[in-house]
């Protein structure tokens, strides 16, 4: 059944626009779509500390689901306080954006995207750091890294979503 | 392959007490969960309106996803401006509760559950009208209806449920 | 065109409920309903504020549209600032309910309406004090004070509504 | 009487530079207002999500009363959850300052409106997309849709107003 | 001038039943009130924090001004952060109720006072540790102690009032 | 006694710089301010909507006291609901920073005021139509106008001050 | 060094009665605390995942600091939406009451402990699963498991604390 | 054992970039940090206020612990109600970032930092007058001043610190 899934999702990437692949039963009249599990999150945390402790970095982790809801975080007892909403806006605004959170940063700069999308929505953060989640090409959620550089804050998420291939 | 699902769905519900049906794509690393569609969503809130209309009730539906996030509103331009959040909030308690809020009620009532539930969550009500949605033997999300009296918010809701079926 | 309204008004309430009284633009197809005006929400400050005078009470009246958005706030300035929150919750309560919050609060004693009422809504209250406004037979907002104790605050109220006999 | 409606809206008009037409019930003291209707709204609804369908755009569309209060709104389910929140400041924006947002945005642009307008309402937002909705000349309330790129928001509203002609 | 403001305190408190000390100042248009000074909030700390310490308790003291916005606090560092917000909350509800919280809580548990007062405002606790602050007769703001026993919360809340006189 | 207060409060004025004069009943140890009554709010509240009314404007008035709270408020039918936040922003941030919102932009936009004021409180507007209250040399509140342009608000807002002269 | 911090401890727990060990760097003017380390926070999640998964349930657990400030979160994909809150403000209450929130729901049935501790602060619950995490005799956070019956979130708890042991 | 403690402060300093100092108890497995306790903070608010009143500034002083909650605040009684959020604002970023809030302000004017920095945290202000605490080579909290301009903010919070020295 995979190919046809994987043909679905294409179609449907293509009409949709949203990056989502749309998963259909056969069977049923439900819509499927991948979800994040608990495991997959508490491994990307897993990975995301050990790359940020080499890293010699006290930073928080937030990983939420593809409606914008926590699934896991974890933040160093060093890190400040801040780094909770920082990191869950970052992963907030690259899981509901669909793209990283560096890549609206660059649009707002480059004048292709509006500035007034940091106020679209109070949960919003343009900061680098944020990257969406994605399995069988649909977008499952996002993680956001906060309390180092914008460059590191990547370099942990992206460790982070090393687990997931 | 309706049978495996069915199959897992069972024993993981068995597991997970959570009344969710685990979907695993043989094929992927990814888990599979039905979506209500936003098309779901606007014929439940057809269903819904008739039926209120039906009795002459201006009420508010709301429809939320999985995460508790609105899917769907209507409200009639004659409810009241409550009805807006009281609708929310039993969609919010039943989707996450798994359960109707009237039997969350009952529960509170006959001592089975701690009255403190009330306060668990700022989005909780423990006001009839509010319904989980089942689709595959897993709650993808839940419907609201304030405005009229619990017995027939209860009534519009169910004629929303009816067109899943 | 008035008996048409009338007319109109009495079906729309037996149909609705909700006792409102649509009222049709027969040319048009714009529904129509009364609003408060801000000239009848000066004068009801008006006439509460000199019957509060009248009995020595330091309050807060407020006054909000029939969507519960406020009209008109007038707090002496010995009033306690809860008298703030309180008065706007007593006529948020009363617009959207379309009922005085005392009769809520009996309601509620007499078993007759659920206790958890008080907390579908965040703006609600069912201390006595808030009295819903209608014109035409249709509640165009409501009128709410704090401060006194409840009956002078209904005292209060209902010099205010009198000035739109 | 539509006559009498129709000079008196424009002079009101003219005198409340607010866009309003002051509608005034001949035989009572009731000054009366169009809503925006459940059933209007509902239609606005099915045409917008069908605009949006037609495009491949998973879009969000709320709609808001005169007061700023939602009547409606439809999520798709591969929407990103922002696009509630986007398109509700939308929505709210419009039909609080009788104006597309796209024309705030503009005004800010070229100088002619301070930039602090952005803050004035913690609702607001000056992301193309927002339009008010206007009925026998009086702004009635609003519609937003967010999740597309700001032209599509507003063709999609566009299918939505059309509905009301 | 003593005489006459006190005359005159008099004669307001009758009329206000709202405990205020109106003082007028005989050469201007202003009426004046009794502030609580930075100084007095200090030396309050001051005396509540000696006595917390001679009981051995870990406390929070807010301090609010006749409007309720905080002029003082001064948390223990071994104080659970709750009690930033539940002396806060005393202190706002003693200075807006002008009575200590623990004779609200004696009105509800008799009955002389409607349980519903304590979701009349979203700052109300009822718990004991409140107490108004009065000069020359007017209630110029409030004094919460958080963190020990509620009677020990009192005996510190006193220490701090002493200082006044 | 008149001149020993302007004595005092020439002196407390240059000492602050916060453009406060203290005022020391001399019998007793309390700190006295004047306080804007009810009836001077009421007052002003009426010259405010003349005024408005003469321009043709539909706005909204808030009139808050020395510590930002709420004493008056009058919203036309026809403002938009926003102006209920504009207005009482702009009232908000004249009286605590003592000075016009007016000539707070003013200062951003000449660099004399760093822009970061802005986010300094959540509360705060930049826009015109704020001005501080003041009564013998106190600042005792503000009054924000929100709905007309800025000059047009601020015409609006000097004609409720003029009440006070 | 142990022996004078474990007197010290004592001592100070006795003064304080806030359960708190007061540790004192002889060789400066610090006064130090345990802290809840990232690793050990991890390690919690870790073990109380695992016993959630051989008991079958669907939970969220979260961890807080001394302040109440989350340290981790980690909830099940398939747990409601509401065990994020649920389970945070259980340790929030745990952390800062220095004691299980089994405890203070049975000082409120056994009415030891006032009611209205629901109420102080918004954070509070009184559901059971919530414990005080303590190191050295000092409480350095709390723990909080919602999502299963209490009994089972208890356990789930007890679990994750034992790898401090 | 001051000297081990200083060794691992400054390589875990290194390590950690975090600027915090990492105190091992060797006897038992718990992570010990310095804190900043009430008698300190008490002292802070007595030279700060002394510091205001030399320079005759009406201001408000907050002092945050290490998570950014509330130790303590003093706030003139002629002091705006916008200086308790300045200055809460001020100490939580310098607190939780680490650094001066004059320094990231200085870092977004010279390109550095992004200027997004400024939405990271709701409670975040970049306006001068936040400074971090510092015990032992440890951030323990932040101390912020509002009311006068930033470099008399600053003045006083140096008067504060010097007071740990």
């Amino acid at each position: 059944m995979k190919k046809n899934i994987a043909a679905l999702g294409m179609a449907a990437a293509m009409l949709l626009g949203g990056g989502e692949a749309a998963l259909a039963d056969q069977t049923t009249r439900a819509t499927l779509r991948p979800v994040l599990t608990m495991e997959q999150a508490q491994e990307m945390l897993r990975a995301a500390s050990e790359e940020a402790r080499r890293g010699g970095h006290a930073v928080c982790i937030s990983i939420v689901d593809r409606s914008g809801q926590t699934l896991a975080v974890l933040r160093h007892h060093d890190a400040g306080v801040h780094t909770l909403e920082a990191s869950y806006k970052k992963a907030y605004t690259a899981a509901s954006q669909k793209r990283k959170t560096l890549d609206i940063a660059k649009g707002v700069r480059d004048g292709s995207i509006p500035e007034d999308i940091r106020y679209l929505d109070h949960r919003f953060s343009l900061m680098e750091g944020g990257v969406p989640i994605v399995l069988d090409g649909s977008v499952v959620g996002g993680i956001g890294v906060g309390g180092a550089h914008g460059g590191e804050d990547s370099r942990i998420a992206a460790a982070a979503l090393a687990t997931l291939e």
